[in-house]
């Protein structure tokens, strides 16, 4: 049976989405984040890195949301994960930009939001000036030339899903959590495309399946 | 004709091993960084993220590492890029793993040691302490530990690539610019199974074909 080792809060939401959508059995075996926002210590026994995503399954175990995508789409997708011909590259570009280019971004942003607060009080003015600056000048021309393109794609595919097609493909998957992450925390970047995007896959009773045995999932919200 | 946009110093310089060790023609077209160190305006008029790589083959133009990486063994490998059928999951998780998770901590080194050093000089002492402890506390932990679990996998496999075979497979691609940024930027973290992977990759004919024609590379010295 294939396990699927769930963060809450994490981009393993998206691999219980696509276990719902292609009708897979598995089993969720939940770690809860500690109050350092964290992984638990637990997970270094499931994968070294101890993060989540990390799956297993027989004798399988295998981290990375990408490649978890990739493998439970070829062994068990029976074809319905398949994007269209014509969608084929722009499926590959997605399945690796969500996580290669987008994400790291976006981690970036919450950090810098993050560390000013956490600093001793009598050098925070200092800390919010270094980090507002930051994110001005580096990060927030990063987040809005990348959400314009992905608007723009979305826009440009006059289609339901990332590859040009009716259903989601590993693009979709990958995207997911990425989109969610700029619909709650940088809403000013997020394009009508991508807004009727995410609420398109927020409405598939797959995913609100996903959601359900998931638990507590702030970006779905 | 395949054409690489290629910028110096940069991870395009493993599309160009890539391309002589499959021995497939292509033309490049070389771009320079900018005294900030950015890419230069005019790859954005090849793909609107303005990064590189990216490639164009007639009508395709597509950028991100491992889809061109995936794009070009698929179209023109012939086989030869093929990872034994033990490695095949293997291959899967570290051509993902290295964009997915390795580059952006190594990213976020360069970031945090490159800020402090760009501040007004007055503030720059509590920029150095700010830095220095997210490091130390951060980036520092996560470096050993991707480190460890790397040098861990070389070691296991006792074969010259990752998927375990006898020739690099896009997983080795992939991991090149981390590796070789491992070994540059935080050498105390690079282990006796790395070292020698990284001096293999370098010492091939292929890699040294691709040294010559993509111009200045910091990480290859």
């Amino acid at each position: 049976m294939l396990v699927v080792h769930h963060l809450n809060n994490s981009r393993s939401q998206r691999i219980l989405w696509l276990l719902e959508e292609l009708e897979i059995p598995y089993e969720i075996k939940k770690y809860q984040r500690g109050s350092d926002m964290l992984a638990p210590k637990e997970l270094k026994e499931v994968h070294p890195l101890g993060k989540s995503p990390v799956i297993t399954d027989g004798d399988v175990t295998l981290a990375e949301s990408g490649a978890i995508i990739e493998y439970i789409i070829e062994k068990y997708g029976a074809g319905k994960a398949t994007p269209p011909a014509a969608g084929k590259l722009d499926n590959l570009f997605f399945t690796h930009y969500a996580e290669g280019t987008l994400m790291p971004i976006l981690v970036n942003k919450l950090v810098f939001t993050i560390i000013p607060q956490r600093v001793p009080f009598y050098i925070r003015p200092v800390a919010n000036i270094i980090f507002g600056s930051v994110s001005k000048q580096l990060l927030e021309p990063n987040i809005e030339t990348n959400s314009k393109f992905v608007e723009a794609h979305l826009a440009k595919t006059k289609a339901d899903f990332f590859a040009g097609g009716d259903h989601p493909t590993s693009a979709d998957y990958q995207m997911l959590f990425p989109l969610e992450a700029i619909k709650q925390r940088a809403p000013g970047h997020l394009g009508p495309n991508m807004k009727a995007w995410v609420d398109r896959v927020h409405a598939r009773p797959a995913f609100k399946r996903a959601l359900e045995k998931g638990g507590q999932y702030d970006l779905a919200s």
